[in-house]
């Protein structure tokens, strides 16, 4: 290959997170963070809007199974386990995050600062995810 | 709980992926993709930024194992199986994508138009992670 610079990424369009039980996801990224609903196919997957980004919540024995013969060739994927998405937030809001998700009955795992001062506090989705809010700062990244 | 409002998330700031081979994952999203390296700790992760976001790439035998008992006490997570994430990628590059990924020996799992135009073109990086590269109108998000 031919040692030319790569075309510029800007960035996360979406990332994956897996769940068994799509209303329950529904009811924390959609009741709780408060993303709007933008995609839903029931017993599938359901899509949150965050920004100028999608969180994809999927069932993994659907996307394990999808082919890529069809009309949409979507190539499959799916894991077990605990995921970790991180929200870009406003320091000035973790304590009413704080609030808010222990209010819906979401216990706050962990609420620390990083050497550099940035502020992160987790909670777990209903499907044991990792769920991380976290001033931009952290990597240098204006709010 | 009382029906106030969520406060606003303006987008994530970081995804998650677990690979078995940190070399592979730099080679791959640094040389490759063009991502800069943010951290790298040898044996357990290491992370690219993109735009005003960040990649996470975990071995996650180590996430799974760390304790929240410490000085920076981050929740375990960690997953198995292939994950998935998605680029915010300018349509006029998307054939330049396509050409640097071959060229470095990354082939072409699918490149489609949904439904409503733009186009998805997807890779495996070397963990077996699904990469996609789709045009941010998608999800009606402007370029």
């Amino acid at each position: 290959m031919e040692d030319h610079a790569a075309p510029s990424l800007s960035g996360l369009l979406e990332a994956a997170i897996y769940v068994d039980d799509l209303n329950a996801a529904e009811r924390f990224y959609n009741g709780v963070l408060g993303l709007p609903v933008v995609l839903r196919r029931d017993g599938a997957h359901v899509f949150f809007r965050a920004g100028n980004t999608i969180v994809l919540a999927f069932r993994p024995e659907i996307t394990q199974a999808q082919t890529t013969d069809g009309p949409l060739p979507v190539p499959p994927h799916g894991a077990q386990g605990q995921g970790h998405i991180c929200f870009t937030a406003d320091g000035a809001m973790l304590d009413a995050w704080r609030e808010r998700l222990e209010d819906a009955g979401f216990g706050i795992e962990a609420d620390f600062a990083w050497p550099n001062g940035a502020r992160s506090v987790y909670v777990r989705d209903p499907a044991g995810n990792s769920v991380e809010f976290a001033e931009p700062r952290l990597w240098e990244i204006a709010e």
